[in-house]
């Protein structure tokens, strides 16, 4: 059932329950409902009922449905019990949702909660929240199960049953060395179809895919998707296991790195939360900046069509074809930039960047020539100008794409050189460039050499 | 290690064993290298160096090697075979993949292959064939493992190591009653934890989710993300199980949900295989097809400049603000359709679509004011225009920028309802829109109101 069907149907149920003081008909709502469905109910009750609710449920299965809420919903419900409540919740929860949420609270709250927790969760936290923001040991989990390798198939179902209470998954088993070295992991369907004597080192796959606890997260996810993986193991640099990076985890990185592209491509810096739950304020901040910026942009446009105010009086036409040539860089641009930022994404590059600036000036020659070929015969013959003016715009749009396409192709490639999101310098920013760039082009050389091609044509 | 390291590590070696006819090295190399890692060694080599590695492999590692590689390199290796050993490869492909390369192969050539193929296979592919694109369907597979309620664990278990060869995933376990119907699904931790005389029944969880073979895929793959599903079960019209679409696959499907965004919002078509399997023609065209419908909205801007020529005689100064006015309401545009394409993709529209365009209003409005205060100050101090004329600039700017915010959000949710990829009515439309719609704004009813104003203050 599609979510908005789930919280129509349910959510007039649950109020009544609720109303009624329905202890059973709560329970059995809280333990019998998907979590993930239950948590997308209760996303939209009141922060008091939502704990009632889950009051009614046992204390995993409540933290179960809480780590399906939303990171915002999540701080605003914590927001609303006391501390020893939450340490009982924060206790229980997975531990990468756990440093999730305890690094969106206030520090404080946090120092004074870590007491109430068990100490080998305490050292976790403070484990976890070391990790840089973005990094596999940010999303990672501490909760994998482990063998050694001279464990017999039986011996090893028989330790996972033991630490299946703990383990976020047990479909991968990573075999440990000594100090906690990785030496390859073995799948649970290995382990179930082999025949109970065989030793875990004979079936365990030693070509391991690994990630360093400070290599992106982006570039974790891209791994695991590559490689279709349902967990990914971290190490340190001395190749200790430290964590695993679930496939779910990984979609999400996905999804949201997705999600930065789409809004850095219009423009906007990337939100916290979800955009039903960001403030029109903060919206309105996150986008105002970028286009203050490109307001400036269009104001130095501006001084520079002032520059040629000379020459724009002498040829009114000018002005008719400004949008084409402004149009014809900016969005050249922006399909480049598109592309290149997507290339990057998935990590295919080809040949690096030279061959691929390469190409796109292929591609942006091609185009290049078809839009001028349209500037051409929409001047002459639609607008009747003449045929240097004609060529004279062709010529300025002919050039003007293809410098879109490169300055759209270099950009998100320099700013992945700089260390910084290629999607930074995206479709305003290229757009703002080709907007400047273009009136140069047109007012000033175009008109330079239809002049000057004048002169020398005149006797 | 990243892909780029392999290829430059691996490549050689590679290319000396096969000069050197070292069998043992190229079998040893098949199999211990992980079959993705291998995959992209290989996909750089030509068809035929490409086949004679995969000789040195056994049969269900050649086709695990082959099934990592993009589809484009698929078909191009497919391309270079026999029949015969094209039957041998196919026969063995897991039930999703096949029907994904069969696809995009030429229907006489597949015709000619599914004689070759095992009696079932045939059947399989034929049905699954004839789902549409981009429906569960096309993307499911239907090697699952299956169990009836009535077994115990330990029969359970044993029957699994049966089902293991042909199941893409053991690790959800679906629950069958008469005539394949899904009663719910047993995860293979529950029953490897759970004591062996136990009944499925019991262990088995009834509130399962599943899929309808006619959903679109990305509702699917949203269903597995918000659930944190490693497969989700696929079922018709009587609920009974067809197939189960696994993690990998949903994120697949998530990735190129994203970037069709992504080049949508750049005004790309999407393209058909990754940037550089694309050839520079079939760019140039998904490219062109946009930019030359933009230019022709930029020639329509053109004949509407046209029309006002009598004024911009009258008011050169015009011009000077025209790129403002243009990239004002473009730019806030695009960031409004970032924002809703995003929202609906995560499926998080909210309390719909009025009161989202109603939310965006109001953002608009701020952002609105914002730029209409540039527009003021730069016009009166920057470039000395009078006050009137600046408020001309702002109060354009001002209904311009709410324009755009509006457009951009409705049209992504208007596409959405005729049944289209909301991302379609993107940027570059949006951008066009606002571009007419800024000319007669700025040069039809600001003038109208200056002369107006003029006019009444004039004695």
């Amino acid at each position: 059932m599609p979510a908005a069907v789930i919280n129509t149907l349910l959510g007039p149920d649950l109020r009544l329950m609720i109303e009624e003081g329905d202890a059973e008909g709560l329970r059995a709502f809280c333990e019998e409902l998907h979590p993930a469905a239950l948590a997308e109910v209760l996303a939209d009750l009141e922060d008091d009922t939502v704990w009632s609710v889950l009051s009614h449920c046992s204390l995993p299965r409540q933290v179960e449905i809480f780590e399906f809420l939303s990171l915002h919903r999540q701080v605003e419900l914590v927001d609303a019990i006391g501390k020893e409540r939450l340490s009982k919740i924060v206790g229980e929860m997975s531990s990468d949702d756990r440093v999730d949420l305890l690094s969106r609270l206030d520090p404080v709250r946090v120092e004074n909660l870590l007491p109430l927790m068990a100490k080998a969760d305490r050292a976790d936290v403070r484990r976890l929240l070391a990790y840089p923001e973005e990094s596999a040991g940010s999303i990672m989990t501490t909760e994998y199960a482990s063998l050694s390798e001279d464990s017999t198939v039986a011996e090893a179902l028989q330790s996972l049953r033991k630490q299946a209470p703990d383990a976020e998954t047990l479909y991968y088993v990573y075999v440990l060395g000594p100090d906690r070295r990785l030496d390859g992991f073995v799948s649970l369907r290995d382990l179930v179809t082999a025949r109970p004597e065989r030793q875990v080192g004979e079936l365990m796959r030693r070509d391991v895919v690994s990630a360093r606890v400070d290599d992106d997260q982006e570039k974790v996810a891209g791994q695991v998707m590559r490689y279709d993986l349902l967990a990914l193991p971290v190490v340190d640099e001395a190749n200790r296991l430290v964590g695993i990076v679930t496939h779910d985890d990984a979609m999400d990185v996905v999804q949201r790195e997705a999600e930065e592209d789409v809004l850095m491509m219009g423009g906007v810096e990337p939100l916290a939360d979800s955009y039903s739950e960001t403030g029109v304020l903060e919206l309105a901040w996150k986008r105002g900046k970028w286009l203050m910026f490109l307001s400036l942009v269009a104001l130095a446009t501006a001084q520079v069509l002032q520059r040629f105010e000379g020459v724009s009086e002498e040829y009114t036409w000018l002005v008719l074809f400004l949008p084409l040539v402004l149009a014809s860089g900016g969005n050249a641009g922006s399909q480049s930039a598109a592309l290149i930022i997507r290339a990057i994404a998935l990590n295919e590059q080809g040949a690096g960047p030279w061959k691929l600036a390469g190409r796109e000036l292929l591609v942006g020659g091609t185009l290049g020539a078809l839009l001028a070929l349209i500037g051409y015969l929409s001047g002459y013959f639609w607008f009747s100008l003449g045929a240097a003016e004609s060529v004279m715009v062709a010529g300025t749009v002919f050039v003007v794409v293809i410098m879109g396409t490169v300055c759209g192709s270099l950009l998100p490639l320099a700013s992945k050189k700089l260390g910084a999101d290629p999607a930074l310098m995206s479709t305003p920013l290229i757009t703002a460039v080709m907007d400047v760039t273009g009136v140069v082009l047109y007012y000033g050389v175009g008109i330079w050499l239809l002049t000057t091609l004048a002169g020398t044509a005149a006797p």
